[in-house]
């Protein structure tokens, strides 16, 4: 919740998926009132316009923690400052950076007004723009191994499939890590149907978002990218034909008779 | 995506869980062309101010698949229609009721113009009062077992602690299922170290927000009500202390040496 701040603080915003009309009128705010701008360079480019006197620190997407230290510093001297995310910021971004970095910081820095303000996840956005898949229980995991064992997340890849839920994969891709979705549709297929849906959402809540839609059995690592989501639907996930698109994809609120998953 | 709508449509939109500062830019632009909004009583009474001529269809909260039906219905005359959620539409909410509807619905309605809004769903804006504990892998189940078997629920919970997920719990309690939180928690006491840390998040991202942060050893269902978001943190959830408040809950991104999940 938003309140007078009288001295420096720190707040951890997330921009949403796509354009400002997914970004929240808090996170706006929060944008107009801080004097220092923190964050990965495309996310800072894509704030418009600038308060007088407002300062940009942008950096490389690889160093979160201390890109976190440098806002925790200004902070503490007394500047407002605008941790910048895209997407929500508690999501695989940089909140809990932040919070690394004062576990390991400067005491002081307990004292800071640190506050996160909520935004639209990319999951949320790249569901919308195929019907509801998340509409029964569903888990997000993120495949990049940069900061977990791979051995993590097959484990609870594996879990999420014997328990059926919808899957929202993040970081599904990078140039680094060339193999790894298809690492995880392998072992998909040996755990859930080659029928089960699966979706990969590039761009969702822009207008280049882009669909396309295929199962398991046929699911291809090379449809997805760095912009790319990859939701893996449960046993329970259906299609809806229509004319002139793609089919709708959702998942029943309900568990249909006979169609539960083992 | 918006884009001009020129006849019918319907979209399905999510208030977020708080205010209107959380409501994005995109949902109010629906509300405002919107020619009738449907949904759940106080979600429509959240919405201030009324378009000239715009009509409201409230109606109580256990008839979603026939509210969805109305709202189609609606929309195939040449109405324009927003079906109204709180949070985000596609997370057991009102948009995989619309789909259900469709599908087992008039094949006419397939040709309407039929979009989903993303919006902040409840457990960010839980997350984000506490800190960041959705900072790793996690899950949403929803406690409801109106629509599933509390088998299927048991099977998810076990597989999500099993896999050592952070566990977001929608619709932990109500009049009619008392007793299958302090049931999940007596499961969970089975499978995970009483330890792990458990949030009580009531009223997230409005201004009577209130946390209760406890461990699963010491949680009490009791302190869950139908505005309450319950967040169970993984092996790896770890708080901060600091003066004058509750600590910052945080799971960082790293696996920490020696405190891996089983």
């Amino acid at each position: 919740m938003s309140a007078p701040h009288d001295k420096g603080w720190l707040t951890v915003i997330g921009l949403g998926p796509g354009g400002p009309h997914l970004t929240t009128p808090s996170v706006t705010s929060v944008i107009s009132e801080a004097t220092d701008l923190v964050g990965y360079g495309p996310y800072l480019d894509r704030i418009k316009g600038q308060e007088p006197g407002q300062r940009r620190h942008a950096s490389d997407n690889r160093v979160e923690v201390e890109r976190a230290g440098e806002a925790l510093r200004l902070a503490a001297e007394g500047r407002r400052v605008a941790v910048v995310s895209g997407g929500d910021p508690g999501v695989f971004a940089m909140a809990a950076a932040v919070f690394e970095a004062i576990e390991a910081g400067d005491p002081a820095w307990r004292t800071i007004d640190i506050r996160v303000e909520p935004g639209v996840t990319a999951m949320l956005a790249a569901a919308a723009e195929v019907g509801a898949p998340l509409g029964g229980d569903f888990c997000a995991i993120s495949l990049s191994d940069n900061l977990k064992s791979w051995t993590t997340i097959t484990r609870r890849i594996s879990a999420a499939a014997q328990a059926d839920f919808v899957i929202a994969l993040y970081n599904p891709a990078s140039r680094a890590r060339p193999h790894q979705l298809g690492d995880a549709f392998d072992l998909l297929r040996g755990l859930k149907s080659g029928d089960d849906l699966v979706m990969f959402v590039r761009a969702a809540g822009t207008k280049d978002a882009r669909v396309k839609l295929t199962t398991l059995a046929e699911a291809d690592a090379a449809d997805a990218d760095m912009r790319t989501m990859v939701i893996i639907g449960s046993s329970q996930t259906r299609t809806i034909d229509r004319p002139g698109a793609h089919p709708w994809v959702y998942t029943p609120r309900r568990e249909m008779d006979g169609e539960g998953g083992a």
